[in-house]
C-alpha cells in the first residue's frame, strides 16, 4: 500500500519504519524537506537527525506534507495535536479526500507544565475537529493511547495481551485500519463506533501521562478484562 | 470501624452491605430517612425499596446525611456526582473534619443524553471540588472507575486480575483506603499521589460508559499491564 506519514518526529519515524518493513511505500511529510535534511544536530530528545535516520532506509522517502498526502492511499497524522489541523491544511484537502486518515495524535496542552491537560475534550475531540475540517477524509482514531514503539509492536508489553481502540464514521475505513493494526500484532482491538468516541480515547491521556511519570517508562498499556 | 455511607442507591447499598459483612458498623445517610423508609415501590432500576433491603440486615442503619457523617470515622460519598457537594454540605463540615472521605462519585452529565459527558474535567475534578469545599476532610478518590458490585468484589471479573487507582493529598488517608480496598479483594492498587490525579481517573468514565454500552454489561475493568 502507498502510505503518507505526516510528521517526522519519533512517532512518525517509528510508524514509517514499521510500515516500510512490511513492504509499504512510505512518503514522510514535513514542512520544509530541505531544511529538515539540512539538520545535522540531534533533536531535543537526543535522537539522531532525520538525514541519518533516512540513510539507506528502504521504502521511505521524505517530501512535503502535500507530497506525502498525495502519495498515500492511506495517510497517518503523526504530528503533535497542537499543529495537526494546520499540517492537514498544508497537506491539502484534495489530497485527503476519500483517503483513510489515521489520526494517532493527541491534543496535549503543556502550557501549564506537566502533566499536560487537553486542549479539547469532553464534548469534542481532536479527531472530530479533523473530521469536520476535512469532511471527505475517512478519519479513524487509533493508537493514540500508547507509546510509539508499542503502537507498532504491541508484543513488547506483556506478550501483546492488551487492548487497542479504534473509531471512525466509515466502517470500511475502520476495517482497513483494523487490518493494519493486526499486521502490527494487535489482537484485542475494540471498535467503538463513530468518531465521537475519540472523546473517550483521547481522554485516556490524562491517566497515561501520570502513569508514564509514575512508572518512569512508557512500556505499559491497558488490557480490557471482561 | 464506624463508617458513614452517604447515598442509599445501588452503589451505597452495595458498599454498605459489604462493609457490614466485614463487621464494620454502617450508618447510611439519606436526605429524609422517614420519607425513604415510607417508600414501598421499586426504584427506577427495579430494585426493591430500601425498607425491604434494610430488614434484618445486621450492622446497617439509616439516618440523615448528618447522622451518617457524624457516625463515621470514615465516610463514603456514594451519591450522584451532580448532588455530591450539596449532600456533603448537608452532612456538615464539622462532621467531615479530620475524617477520611472516600469519594467514589462521578460528575456525569446526562443533560445531552447517553453517553454522558462530564460536568467538570481536564483542569479540575469533582474530588478536587470536594477537597476545596471541605479542606479539613481527607479526601481519597477511588472505586469510581468500576461498577458497584466490582468495587467491593473485584474477583467477579477475571479473578480480580485488574487495576484500581487511588489518589488524595493525605498519605495516611490513602493508606487507610488502600487497606479497605485490599479487604475487598483488590490486589493491583496504583497510588497516583495527590488529589489532582482525580482528573485522570474521573476522565476514565467516558470510555467506561461506552464500553458498558458496547458490552451490554458492567462486568469489566482495565488491567494495567507493564
Amino acid at each position: 500500500m502507498k502510505i503518507g506519514v505526516l510528521g517526522t518526529g519519533s512517532v512518525g519515524q517509528t510508524i514509517a519504519a514499521r510500515l516500510a518493513g512490511f513492504g509499504h511505500t512510505v512518503v514522510m511529510g514535513t514542512r520544509d524537506p530541505a531544511a529538515t535534511l539540512a539538520r545535522t544536530e540531534k533533536d531535543r530528545f537526543g535522537n539522531p537527525p532525520l538525514v541519518e535516520w533516512l540513510a539507506g532506509r528502504e521504502g521511505v522517502t521524505l517530501g512535503t506534507f502535500e507530497q506525502a498526502a498525495a502519495h498515500g492511499d492511506l495517510v497517518v497524522n503523526a504530528t503533535s495535536g497542537d499543529v495537526s489541523l494546520e499540517v492537514l491544511r498544508a497537506a491539502g484537502e484534495a489530497n485527503l479526500a476519500g483517503k483513510v486518515l489515521v489520526d494517532i495524535a493527541n491534543p496535549l496542552d503543556f502550557s501549564r507544565g506537566f502533566p499536560p491537560s487537553l486542549s479539547v475534550c469532553n464534548t469534542d475531540s481532536l479527531a472530530e475537529q479533523i473530521q469536520r475540517a476535512f469532511p471527505a477524509a475517512r478519519v479513524v482514531k487509533t493508537l493514540n493511547t500508547v507509546n510509539a514503539s508499542i503502537m507498532v509492536e504491541p508484543g513488547q508489553v506483556a506478550g501483546g495481551e492488551h487492548t487497542m481502540f479504534l473509531c471512525g464514521n466509515d466502517a470500511s475505513a475502520r476495517a482497513t485500519v483494523r487490518a493494519l493494526l493486526e499486521s502490527f500484532g494487535w489482537r484485542d482491538i475494540v471498535d467503538l463506533g463513530d468518531i465521537t468516541n475519540a472523546r473517550a480515547t483521547e481522554m485516556l491521556l490524562p491517566i497515561w501521562v501520570r502513569l508514564y511519570a509514575l512508572q518512569k517508562s512508557p512500556a505499559f498499556n491497558f488490557k480490557l478484562v471482561r
